[in-house]
């Protein structure tokens, strides 16, 4: 049997059954960061993403949009916990022939980003590989009463995205804004039950969510923002990488986000009880139980 | 210009030159670890490693054995900062058409030693790519009276290994033993002064001590403990991969760690004045300045 055979979560779950962990690690694998013990009132955050050349951007990009994307994708993890970013390692595999000019573009990027967020870049490593291949892995810090993961979506509450969805294929997954200020103003200011990063598409990410909470979903498709460059409804529901936040609120504080007119969360359904899955609604209020599809590694 | 033109030492010198950090990092790039604020007793250390099909293990060889090693070589750095290992995070890129046997054999090979070390996986992510890839990043963390860098040789320090050098090639990058019992041993009897892991061979790693700490070294050939399996005395010398710590003590310590006879830690040289740079002394006692070669990715 072939790993394409376990496809990329069935992967993760084979992972996942064999480990075991101690009681200082509050959360492991299976949100959008590792949620360690640290002190009195925080927690650790700790979290990795490979980008690679061809699969994850193009060999013709710009370089220091390479670089910048490679930290982003990590501080967008983050942000989904409620979290601060503070340092980061940065693994980086690249050809021989590579360029010093390059390699210069691609730092410039990571160190933009950084400085914006007040990330220290504190090490790496560098390797000789086929490709170019950035992982870089990331710690941040969240107070414990701020913590937010996939796994407490309650019945009842409103769902919630960041910001528009369906625009990554035009460029939006090389320069979207990891969504940190965002996050930590709705954990500041509510209870967020539950959260995670587009990074999959809509539909795969709040199925994530729907999973770890034992719950399921109505979405109204009227009320999904799409991007200026989503061609159609689909990139938005199954286009990965837009990297905005999904989260759900309790119906009283979501009333109260949106008393507040902060124009950029968009409420675009609710949880419901586990039995009806994920259900998209149409304009003329038919619903239908949505086949997940999104990228997938394996 | 190409990356190659640097090499991997002046790549990592050219990054190093454009990131400044702040004040919680008590020591970023340029070290076994990142060492980061963390309480008032302790330093969190951290680190990564990557491990590359073709570069440091072969297609053929037994997948548990590569598993282990992606654990063990950050390990090794943990320990070359006289640390614990508390927490990692595995980031696994292979072909589509990896068996899941292979994945099982792998990830054994990791969870017996991340158990035998009590450290947590605690999550990662998988990509497809084209040849197996695995980047393993570590949080330990340090007493901040047991950290050792590699700064602080001083001049008289007598120059220790753990064990046998030289091995390497013979299959012992795939099986060696993190130092870790070894080197908690070391920081909690003495003082050491300055301490690195042998990855890139003992001439090599002992340039960056001297290079960190601002001094010179005579190591006396005929000390060096050859490894069983090593050909000759360049494979010790410049041969990557063994694994072993390489630790300064004064001459006061060194003594008493001799008289301890704990026979795997072997003193093979001193601490001499930079002028001296890095020189060999063999067996009838005729010093040469050491070229500095070993393994390196550009």
């Amino acid at each position: 049997m072939r790993v394409t055979q376990l496809g990329e979560f069935g992967l993760i779950e084979r992972i996942k059954a064999k480990i075991s962990n101690d009681a200082s690690v509050r959360k492991g694998i299976g949100d959008d960061c590792a949620v360690l013990a640290y002190n009195k009132d925080k927690y650790l955050l700790f979290t990795c993403d490979t980008i690679l050349e061809g699969v994850d951007f193009k060999s013709r990009e710009d370089p220091y949009l390479v670089g910048r994307k490679a930290i982003a994708v990590s501080l967008s993890d983050i942000a989904a916990c409620g979290g601060l970013p503070r340092h980061c390692l940065v693994s980086l595999g690249m050809p021989r022939n590579t360029s010093v000019k390059y390699l210069d573009r691609l730092l410039a990027g990571m160190l933009d980003l950084a400085r914006k967020y007040s990330l220290n870049i504190v090490g790496g490593d560098v390797s000789r590989a086929k490709e170019v291949i950035i992982d870089v892995s990331m710690l941040g810090q969240v107070e414990k009463k701020r913590l937010v993961l996939r796994s407490q979506a309650r019945l009842g509450d409103i769902i919630f995205v960041s910001n528009t969805l369906g625009g990554s294929i035009k460029g939006k997954h090389l320069r979207f804004t990891p969504r940190i200020k965002e996050a930590r103003f709705l954990t500041q200011k509510f209870k967020v039950n539950s959260m995670i990063d587009i990074s999959d598409g809509l539909a795969q990410d709040l199925s994530h969510i729907l999973k770890e909470s034992q719950a399921g979903a109505f979405v109204y498709a009227g009320l999904i923002p799409l991007d200026k460059q989503a061609r159609n409804l689909e990139d938005a529901l199954f286009m990965g990488e837009d990297f905005e936040l999904l989260f759900t609120l309790a119906r009283k504080d979501a009333k109260k986000l949106i008393s507040m007119r902060q124009n950029v969360f968009c409420p675009i359904g609710e949880i419901v009880d586990k039995k009806f899955k994920l259900r998209i609604v149409d304009k003329k209020g038919r619903p239908r139980t949505l086949r997940i599809k999104g990228f997938r590694h394996f």
